[in-house]
């Protein structure tokens, strides 16, 4: 097939650091070449890829210090995707909602929402655009949103190759990989490893607007928990090593998280996941198998003790079956044939939702 | 004509408080339906007006607590417009750039610039989209994209009768209007009136990016200034007391003002003002007509004392004759039947303007 896929230009495709959809719009861009596709990347000039490229800005967004506005050079991005869509036999959007005006004049598109959708602006939205179907990156993700015109879950993947098996976890602590922020809740992985008598190690970046909550609840507990060690923000080359020599990762989320990359990364070394029930977690963890869902710090203490009774090549195996980018690839093209037939069966929206919009009348 | 109105949706149309853009929106589709015209107003819920309104959202987003994000409701706003599009002889847009991505699907249509336009983000953004006309709202509004395509530059205008003439203001302070804000320069107006010995009025609002200039230049300077008078921010009905009861209003700005709306608030009450040579400011006052132009605060003070010179008659005539809104409704239709004749001639943009993007190259 011809596939356009649109991504995000805040970071380059792959992200040289943080950046979680540019990275899953990569490993899809790159698997689907590997398919025998015919891709090609909208996305910032400095990403790496073997799909066409067409750069939409010089540098990712984000890095540029020069860059005070993105909404330019997206709107930038739209007119470039626009003048060529005919050559494609789907344009795949991963930029939320700014193509929306501009979709009636293209032709076959689908749009993957990478984001949390709990959000007051977003019902009057979708229901006023009831045709256009959407990928949700969970089952879970889409809850407020129910009423949307969903095509498909399609789950992330990884390269098979990125994170190698490790079988034997010689250090043996746990592992907390992400953000230190409230809905991450590290303090609740400290608690964790305190209660079951275990080595807890930190990986994570402190962003800005979470610089309070270091210094006034991360910080303080570190300094009362000798069994912990904060590493600070690793890089992908370190993460294998990181989650390999992990006897199991903590999730312990405080929020609907509508993916949460970091349990497969575990998955792919083998690592078994304690993970908080929230947001896509039941849908990502098999019980028992690659992992443990818990609901408090009690549970997750008692599972971080009998996580020997996690096989770590099933945890890997599990991964093989579920989130490789491979899979990923095939159930997108999975529905990009199945825009072929024309759009999607259309739900109605509700009537009205919070907004004094009826575009429908309109119509 | 049928003309379509397409407005910001953070305030409504007009502003119950602040809000430069949908304030001249408002206007102009009051005058243009006024004069004979079929016009229809794309703009918030709550907005007032006697052309027809298709509301974009239940209410001014800015006063809206359950809004995080205002993008979603300018794509529906999108949507709307493009649903009808071909209803309209001309598309009339003051929302910047959103709809750019939109503008080949669209017909006749032009787009009003309100704000400062010294951004790196944009000479790349209209550099690349050469075919659109651009209306500037002053000459030196221009100047940092000189090359993008201008059909003209319409100065604002105000009602005529929205702001009574004062032939002689009894009370005779210096007044400022506007924002506390270091590029509004209120020290300069507290300095200026304690030169030229004269009392000063301040009515300004303070937002919240601005407090800390309050609390540590503005408020020790009114401590030590007992000639000055801070009245806080004042309503649309107070403003015709306030700027007719002055002797002038100083505007001493430090930053390229794309217009000054006050400026010709003063002139609308016959009120002289004493401007700092910046921005739009020689476009709008005719030195020694309807003001003086100064460079500092010397010349400044010395034209507060020689504000008798002026006679508030011509003041109020300069007003009339330039800046009332059915001048700024008739340029506009000017502008209107300039693009009957097809899109306005093309300045070939510069080949390349910082930003790895060749649109043309794609064409």
């Amino acid at each position: 097939m011809k596939i356009a896929q649109i991504a995000p230009l805040a970071e380059r495709c792959p992200p040289r650091l943080y950046g979680g959809t540019e990275r899953i719009v990569s490993y899809l861009t790159e698997e689907l070449v590997r398919l025998g596709h015919d891709v090609t990347l909208f996305a910032s000039g400095d990403s790496r890829t073997k799909a066409k490229l067409v750069p939409c800005c010089d540098m990712a967004l984000r890095l540029n210090p020069s860059v005070r506005d993105p909404l330019p050079y997206h709107m930038l991005m739209l007119e470039q995707v626009r003048r060529c869509a005919d050559e494609f036999d789907v344009l795949h959007f991963h930029i939320d909602l700014m193509h929306y005006p501009l979709a009636a004049s293209l032709g076959r598109m689908v749009t993957t929402l990478h984001g949390r959708l709990d959000l007051p602006d977003l019902p009057p939205f979708y229901a006023a655009f009831p045709r256009y179907p959407l990928v949700s990156i969970s089952d879970s993700q889409r809850r407020p949103l129910a009423f949307a015109n969903w095509a498909a879950t399609v789950h992330h993947g990884l390269p098979e190759d990125l994170l190698p098996f490790s079988a034997n976890p010689k250090e043996g602590y746990l592992a907390f990989l992400g953000r230190i922020s409230p809905e991450k809740r590290p303090d609740r992985a400290i608690e964790i490893a305190a209660r079951a008598g275990m080595k807890l190690k930190i990986a994570a970046k402190i962003d800005k607007a979470d610089e309070a909550y270091w210094d006034g609840t991360i910080r303080p507990m570190l300094a009362s928990h000798p069994n912990v060690e904060f590493v600070g923000e690793i890089n992908e080359h370190d993460k294998a090593t990181f989650l390999g020599e992990a006897s199991a990762l903590l999730f312990p989320i405080d929020w609907p998280e509508p993916f949460g990359l970091v349990m497969i990364e575990a998955m792919a070394c083998g690592t078994p996941v304690i993970a908080f029930r929230n947001g896509s977690v039941p849908e990502v963890i098999d019980e028992r198998v690659s992992g443990f869902i818990v609901s408090n710090v009690d549970e997750a203490a008692a599972a971080a003790r009998r996580v020997d009774l996690i096989d770590r090549a099933e945890v890997r195996a599990a991964f093989e079956e579920r989130f490789t980018a491979e899979r990923m690839a095939r159930d997108y093209l999975d529905v990009y044939r199945g825009l072929e037939g024309g759009l999607p069966g259309v739900m109605r929206p509700p009537a009205r939702v919070g907004n004094g919009i009826d575009l429908e009348a309109m119509a």
